[in-house]
């Protein structure tokens, strides 16, 4: 039995979301679709990170367990030909058989775009979120890094019953300007050894209330310290998200393309 | 009577282009469409440049001989309130009488986006150019300034009986590297006085044949001298092309909001 680790991108305008549901279309369902036309099996993959509808991907990792023979190559080159324009894969990787997407992740990327300016740029609008008002963006700056280290961020995702711990590691809470066709952007970078559903939506949302003057950092302390959902900033729109990598410990997965 | 220019920023990918046509979606019909619920009138626009399908803008000029007398910031609201989505106002100016888009513009800039590397990223699908083989950067860069000053470009566009003469001045040919959604993208910049029609996408067709090692900056030399158009690359696909910037006499207009 071979696992085959594969490195995703996607934009996830036009899916559900990246996980298989009953009905409508989902990055997991897709790679499956894919892969059975590629290997006639019909296989369940595993997902690094969940990704909601409209939340994008350069960096989503997936595995599956296989009987396939077919070289690394064809894996990529096949699924490629098989996938919808929306959906590719960037690289194929054998792995050993304890490495799950899911579960040896140790580490997850994301980007969340604003584009502040008065007028959104139409060809940005799937990728960044648009805010009109001008943001204070030394006062995000400033605040962002709060969210440093491990804490409790039950104040930073939805109620949920089921959920067993909310304490996660946040290794890197940054606000960078980056320029994308010819627009300043502001860059929301968050990483974390793992997030809660809607986490980093929260936190930009919370953070946009800082942007507009309508919250101070000692608040967004408070806030996380007393696990406070209800002082958070609303959800942010999904569209401004990408996923841009997950991380392993070196030993399951290096990617030949890998930057040094 | 007034003289009203307007910024426009659009995603080309599904308009038919900028002009209008008895048929299908057009900029310059969305325009007029949105100018006409807003004011009652019924205009014809003069728009700088012809953008074909799959081109977008993020400074396109357009200006229009009006009655209304909503002002300026009315305008721009207004028409942004009844645009479509993937195009927009970005800013509304008052000129003179003597001002017209097409013919007051003294250069165009366009920029040509080209992702080349192995596999292509879902998000910037609509953007830019994927070409898959490895292209020499180096040889394009060194070969494309030939094409700047004032040169018959016959080679470089489609044979039209009615076209009067095809001499232009191109101000900038230049490759660029820029980083878009961490990846590596190559920008080609051009800027002439003006451009035949499907020049821009030419030039890139035939640098294309540079980066692949099928043409050298000496051939390229040639075709433009002998008007070769059988030498000439295929014409490059519009949706890498985007046109950044118009310029005009600053005594004829001059943007509020446009960077000293």
């Amino acid at each position: 039995m071979r696992n085959i680790a594969l490195r995703l991108a996607y934009d996830g305008t036009a899916f559900i979301g990246s996980q298989w549901q009953s009905q409508g279309r989902s990055v997991q369902g897709a790679v499956e679709a894919a892969w059975e036309s590629l290997t006639q099996e019909r296989k369940r993959f595993n997902l690094a990170g969940r990704t909601d509808s409209g939340v994008h991907a350069h960096g989503q990792v997936a595995n599956v367990q296989t009987e396939a023979r077919h070289p690394l190559n064809n894996v990529l080159r096949g699924m490629n030909a098989l996938l919808p324009k929306d959906a590719r894969i960037l690289a194929a990787q054998e792995v050993g058989p304890d490495f799950h997407a899911r579960y040896s992740a140790t580490r997850r990327d994301y980007r969340y775009l604003i584009d502040n300016s008065p007028v959104p740029l139409p060809t940005l609008r799937h990728l960044a979120l648009h805010v009109a008002q001008s943001l204070d963006i030394s006062a995000m700056a400033e605040t962002l890094p709060t969210l440093e280290g491990t804490h409790d961020f039950a104040a930073f995702t939805v109620q949920s019953p089921d959920q067993k711990s909310t304490v996660r590691t946040v290794h890197k809470a940054q606000v960078a300007e980056v320029e994308l066709f010819g627009r300043r952007l502001i860059a929301i970078d968050l990483a974390a050894n793992a997030f809660l559903q809607h986490m980093v939506r929260v936190i930009v949302g919370t953070l946009l209330l800082v942007g507009r003057g309508r919250m101070r950092a000692a608040e967004l302390q408070r806030m996380l310290e007393q696990r406070d959902r209800k002082a958070a900033g609303p959800t942010a729109a999904p569209h401004g998200l990408t996923l841009t990598w997950v991380s392993y410990p070196p030993e399951l997965v290096r990617w030949d393309d890998e930057r040094a």
